[in-house]
């Protein structure tokens, strides 16, 4: 179903490859058939066409008798190439006037006006890498943590691509097995061992469920974790948002124009995002008014991932906390019990409670005290402790839809099996699950799939 | 009093180049001596140090085991680069993240983070170019519209300084003459034929006034013009200022990103930006409360530039026109007066009133009539009608200060003839004029100087 794309690769695409706005430099990126040969029709300085891939040249960008800028011109001539097309890439003064004026003018000469992610979708067309690691090149320009940036880092140089076609290629070889028993149909003859296919769908099982419960890890690596803060007033929320926040701060370092703009409620945890929400706190009801506010509270806390309930360890009796924890595993929301304020108790009261709640984390916000006991507390309740570098996690959604597919797939081939369906029907369920597992890697791929993806791209990737 | 920087020299220092946000790639720079060394400590694919210059290669950087990216690092060896030093161009995926890391990687290898327009003062101190063409980068990245572009890269290309070059060379000859003169004092002759001083010093001081001159014209393209736009209640005045902006829109094209930002009161014409305010109208005060609001309309009129009055010509009589007019000069501010609603008068009142009133420019905001006419008259009464593509226009406050401190000092030449002081009187003022016009191209320098100069530079460049 591969689409007939030809038309768009007799184009020439150019876009800004650098972000908006003014910069010491800007890149203006052309490809394409033509690039050098267009590229050449406004340069002055040398014949473009003439020079070795992998080269820079200095020069001017004429428009008739107007400079526009002095530049510098890198070539990279195809296959050699990102798109594994002719690239151009011009380096010029990074002013949003002269970059405009830059891509008008090659605009006049010939080529489009790239659209999102063409540059990245002609690679893909090309060659270049499979779909996953297209996609993961979007999800690298993306990545704003050591957690997203290793995930994508992984899917890019192909660790999970790799996972999905070894997995099909196994399915592939018993697939041919069945279609050649079709061809001998009416010897009755297996050439496909049914022990064996069994083991082996037994295996793949096993795999792509491996993969699906990697997305609960790879959910939070890309979209954050929702997190409640609640507790009484005066509890100290605010203080130990503060005390989070201000070690992270201290933490990136600020080298000019490439620090972390701070979200005020934002914490990232070994490059996991911590969005916190504050609530009111869950206590019993004074009067109707205050019981509107906890009907509230309770709502933000059903759409949390996770609750940090803060208890103040000063003056909460240990009644209060039991039917505290009551309340929490009511929600059946993973909620992390955390004790504040054990700078302001006695030695004996502390050990008490530590014996009657095992598993709170005992705390001081304002004395930080604990923290990072805390921390480490919080990574453990979103599983993401279990994360090794080198882990093959399953980050994208897209992805998520076509190893459930394929799973569903797999049970019909298992169903077909225990009733012992003829081999055409199962060779039916098999060419089913190879199909989902080729969307993966983009084996199989239609137009509206790929419009998909890179749309969602920047212009100029 | 060239200041010892060979300390700076010695470092290698490293800064993000391109715009600061996510984008499709982002490009790092280093320079200095061991700008190719240290980059190679970090990139696996090849050995750095063995490449020619002007040449790019794919690789990865590597922190450790670590891979923060896939690169393309461009080289340029010493002196065939900008900062004439050796220099890597290191172009990674655009993601703020993996720019941090990179740049902190690099800070951790020897390098330093680069100041305020380090870059383009290691190039100026290394002789790539001139302190006017350094200060005409900066302005290139800054140009926003056509006549910006045009100044700054005329500038930038060494117009100017050629100019300022050529002066202080005829000033040169003259001073030597001079201090000939000093080394034969006691036999009292005259090497510097005082005559053809003279001729020369008229020469330099008209030359030097011109360039004064051109400032008024350099000032409005580089700050704009301040406009009021003022006239009656409902002469007008919006709809006139919404036509010139949907105008102007229709012109830009869309181009995703490299759009200007269309601020509500600021429109260009050919490249020259007004900068609209909007008043009251200047009447006859009936009350006091009215008498306030005129009170502020004329302040505001003081500190325009430039006054656009609109008459509503269905309503306005001859005479209330006239005291317009009248009340517009007692301001002394330059102003056109544009009689509006053209279209809704009779052919033969049109006629009377193009009679009456020859300065006025008849429109129809509305009816979008005569506003090419409109816009030629604004351009003239700024005098940019004066400015002619490859004039040398002065746009730099510095250079201004240089220039009148220059002609002082002819000045005191010029006296010094006319009252017949000794050679070594005329000498020192002679040096002096030739200090002043040395600080605008750099051939003097005191590192406050240059410090002030690059200090307003972005980081990078």
């Amino acid at each position: 179903m591969k689409p007939n794309l030809l038309s768009e690769f007799e184009d020439t695409i150019v876009a800004l490859a650098t972000p908006h706005g003014i910069g010491a430099i800007g890149v203006i990126r052309l490809s394409g058939k033509k690039a050098i040969d267009i590229a050449n029709l406004v340069f002055k300085g040398k014949d473009l066409t003439k020079q070795n891939s992998h080269t820079i040249h200095f020069g001017k960008i004429v428009d008739q008798d107007t400079v526009i800028d002095e530049v510098l011109v890198s070539i990279f001539i195809e296959p050699k190439s990102f798109t594994k097309e002719n690239v151009i890439e011009i380096s010029s003064h990074g002013s949003p006037y002269i970059m405009q004026r830059i891509v008008k003018l090659l605009l006049s000469k010939g080529t489009r006006l790239a659209k999102a992610g063409e540059f990245t979708k002609r690679a893909f067309l090309n060659g270049q890498f499979d779909l996953t690691q297209a996609e993961a090149v979007a999800d690298l320009i993306n990545s704003s943590s050591e957690a997203t940036h290793m995930a994508a880092m992984n899917q890019m140089r192909g660790g999970f691509s790799k996972k999905i076609k070894a997995l099909r290629r196994e399915l592939v070889n018993f697939a041919s097995l069945i279609e050649l028993e079709l061809d001998f149909a009416e010897e009755d003859v297996e050439f496909a061992n049914r022990t064996q296919l069994i083991g082996l769908i037994h295996t793949l099982q096993i795999e792509i469920a491996n993969l699906i419960e990697s997305f609960s890890i790879g959910n939070v690596i890309k979209n954050g974790v929702p997190t409640v803060i609640a507790g009484k007033p005066n509890s100290g929320k605010s203080t130990l948002l503060n005390t989070l926040l201000e070690e992270e701060k201290a933490i990136v370092s600020d080298i000019p124009g490439t620090t972390r703009d701070f979200i005020e409620d934002e914490i990232h945890i070994e490059g996991i995002s911590f969005r916190f929400t504050d609530t009111a706190g869950i206590r019993v009801a004074k009067d109707e008014l205050e019981a509107i506010g906890i009907e509230r509270t309770i709502s933000k806390m059903k759409a949390a991932s996770i609750i940090l309930f803060l208890v103040d360890l000063v003056i909460e009796s240990e009644k209060e906390i039991n039917e505290e924890i009551h309340k929490l595993e009511e929600l059946g929301i993973p909620f992390l019990l955390v004790g504040n304020k054990t700078d302001k108790l006695a030695q004996s009261k502390l050990k008490q409670l530590e014996t009657s709640f095992p598993e709170m984390i005992f705390i001081s916000a304002s004395a930080e005290i604990n923290i990072e006991k805390l921390k480490t507390a919080l990574i453990r309740l979103v599983h993401f402790d279990n994360f090794k570098t080198g882990d093959t996690i399953v980050t994208n959604i897209r992805h998520i839809e076509s190893l459930t597919n394929t799973q569903t797939a797999l049970e019909d081939v298992m169903k077909g099996i225990d009733t012992n369906v003829t081999g055409d029907f199962l060779a039916m369920d098999i060419r089913q699950a190879l199909h989902h597992l080729g969307e993966i890697t983009g084996e199989i791929t239609t137009e509206d799939l790929l419009g998909n993806i890179f749309s969602k791209f920047c212009i100029g990737k």
